[in-house]
């Protein structure tokens, strides 16, 4: 039986005040992505195997989970959302030539190796913007992935920012061969930019490449500081447009006045491969992993058959709440809460007066009295629950209750309030006339 | 190519207005939920198979997306969220003793046979009270599934309540033979009550249960109909605890004000085994499955090793919102939204300008000037995208769109405007001197 109590490896229930939490956090990230004109789009928790396969390239196909439906076909529980909201829009947009903002927001499921730890469905929150290549799409977003890590309660946090065209063209420029990539990238992903050197040193190419490649580490907090590595890559046209997109991108986050929480990587890279831009990841403490990612995907949608450059983000949730936790930042949670406790033979009044206490807005929890519970049974349990305050309604029972046994003990100063009668915090009730308040 | 495209047989992207409303419907059923003080609980979307077995009885186990773990178990995609929320609750509240209320939403699946043509991912919101066997806990269920329905914006539906012990209760006094009760449920849930009384008259039992065998299609509008029922059940137990039950839920519905919505039906079954008092669902037309279900389940959570009776309700959204749809009742979007469309060599000061607006409050879409586009264009997608109005953003360019072909053509009442300096509804901005408004 007690096998029975346990979730699968890699998933878990959420619940208590992490819940209260999330719902209040997802809330506020929806709020702000509709003031930016986002609008929200729900696609299946499974596709066919061919939305994630290989071309995509988003996850290995060994990490998916995968089963079948009565015709026999693959389906796949989505390791992403972005290759979905691809396809629908390919689909339901298909005119559409200007841009299609969207907002989303539902679980993933990567099937990784246990000895990971990781979690196998998480929660992703995110927008996409597609139908626009200008740098003020890029902008548009990076702003917003600001905003939602502001919006969480987050005070520190660093969203770097890099270009897949950096690198691609860079390996390009020096010829190295498809080995040595892999290599260097391997090198990168590991931030052992000394082993960068090393490989780079005796392999022949030109001066500048060799100094482009010397700059992957470098972390650039403005603008002007890529004006060098701009000089160097002016030979060099993919090289140097990936550098003057992020010069003009950062001119631009400084007028959405988020720059200082931005900085400039060329070292950048992602596993995903559908990404053809900027691509970026926001980091905290707190939390190993990045806590939003994204980028530009201006080939995705061609590859469904809609001709629309497009970039988006995406938001761990689990990983952004666990963050927020260790940093001791408070989401404010919902409004105080009575607990209501009434004696079976008062129930029909406590009722009726419970619904027009609720019309009128507030939030009350009703519980019938209990043989053998005390007033401090009830004041824990109203703990327990995020009631901030007791009302009896027991009339002529008051005696149920000793005042000694509910009034002092055990109280801190977050225990929830025991109301008596003529107390300021119960104002008088018309409909509270059998009532008897201890 | 066009495969691509497709999302697998009974899966489906919800986007546009549809995904709007729905956002908006969960909110404002949320928001009710915990005014009851009720607390968000999310589980895994996937479990082990023994959740959702036989001995649970929920959905048939061909009827279930079935998949394996690296380890090899069997993993199953939730057909119902109540199994594993019985689950949960055994294992974080194992010492809970008094009631504990929660309310969840979440996607289920189904693997219908296709024919049937049913979603087979859907969505559910619902409530859980936990800990609770009093008539009291059946009746905060029953006005709460009133009040979402209402919060949903129906005006007319009925929720029809019965006991699970009616039917249990006669059968047995009768002495039916599982055959015949087989063929009896078949006939009740076919609405085929004249057949009930061709199978039950040939067989030997006393008079009073062939009465009560006949009024297994009536419908009852209050508690005092149920009085001849109750005196011809007087000798059998099950059955009078089933009908008193229903007569004392009654009145404490009409203390919440619900009553006119509610009727009692001692012929209402249900295929899911795990109910054991009373049971209901939740009509309205517009819709041919219910659109709420539920009922009391007091044997679930000890299944799972918690000695704790319970009663829940599940809302299936897809039918909520088809319904509504179907009934032509608005469900309120957001706010008006403005499309600003702003000159390459003007960006800098309409991104600064949206800053702040947006840090008041409003709601704002961005959009770059695009070569070739007229007047006509941009208010043709603010209308695609929800805007109420169009605000340009290009000094010294008026000439780009001329008058006649923005101000009039093919504009009707829900068009949105467009803006014109010293039109009374753009209010004068400091920061927008730079701007030529149309």
């Amino acid at each position: 039986m007690k096998r029975l109590l346990h979730t699968p490896e890699g998933v878990r229930d959420i619940y208590n005040q992490e819940c209260a939490k999330k719902m209040v956090l997802q809330e506020s990230l929806q709020k702000l992505l509709e003031q930016y004109g986002y609008a929200a789009i729900e696609t299946p928790t499974f596709e066919f195997f061919d939305i994630f396969g290989q071309e995509i390239g988003t996850i290995p196909s060994k990490d998916l989970y995968k089963f079948f439906d009565r015709e026999g076909n693959t389906l796949v529980l989505r390791p992403d959302i972005t290759p979905s909201i691809a396809r629908a829009v390919t689909k339901y947009f298909s005119d559409e030539d200007m841009p299609i903002r969207l907002w989303y927001q539902g679980n993933i499921f990567i099937n990784n190796s246990s000895f990971q730890g990781r979690l196998k469905e998480s929660t992703q929150f995110g927008a996409e913007l597609i139908g626009e290549d200008s740098v003020d799409s890029d902008a548009e977003i990076i702003s917003l992935v600001v905003n939602v890590l502001k919006a969480a309660g987050l005070k520190e946090f660093q969203v770097s920012i890099g270009h897949v065209d950096f690198l691609k063209g860079l390996t390009e420029a020096a010829g190295l061969d498809e080995e040595t990539v892999e290599e260097l990238l391997q090198l990168i992903a590991n931030k052992n930019f000394f082993g960068v050197e090393e490989l780079v040193e005796p392999l022949p190419m030109e001066e500048p490449l060799k100094k482009l490649f010397q700059s992957l580490g470098d972390i650039y907090d403005s603008g002007e500081e890529l004006q060098s590595a701009a000089r160097l890559a002016a030979p060099y046209p993919r090289i140097a447009g990936a550098i003057n997109r992020l010069r003009e991108l950062y001119e631009l986050l400084a007028c959405y006045q988020v720059e200082s929480y931005v900085s400039l990587e060329f070292g950048m890279n992602s596993s995903y491969r559908y990404y053809t831009g900027i691509i970026f990841a926001g980091y905290t403490f707190g939390s190993g992993e990045p806590i939003v990612k994204g980028g530009r995907y201006d080939d995705l949608l061609p590859y469904f058959g809609k001709n629309a450059p497009s970039i988006g983000f995406a938001v761990t949730v689990d990983q952004l709440l666990a963050a927020l936790s260790r940093q001791k930042i408070e989401i404010p949670l919902q409004k105080k809460c009575r607990l209501v406790v009434y004696e079976a033979s008062w129930r029909r009044e406590a009722i009726a007066w419970a619904r027009e206490r609720r019309l009128a807005g507030e939030k009350l929890l009703l519980l019938p009295w209990q043989e053998g519970k005390t007033g401090e049974d009830y004041r824990a349990y109203a703990a327990r629950f995020g009631c901030t305050e007791v009302l009896f309604w027991n009339a002529g029972q008051a005696e149920n209750v000793p005042e000694e046994k509910i009034s002092n003990a055990g109280q801190t100063e977050d225990s929830p309030k025991i109301s008596k009668a003529g107390q300021a915090d119960i104002s008088p009730e018309p409909a509270m006339e059998g009532r008897v308040v201890l």
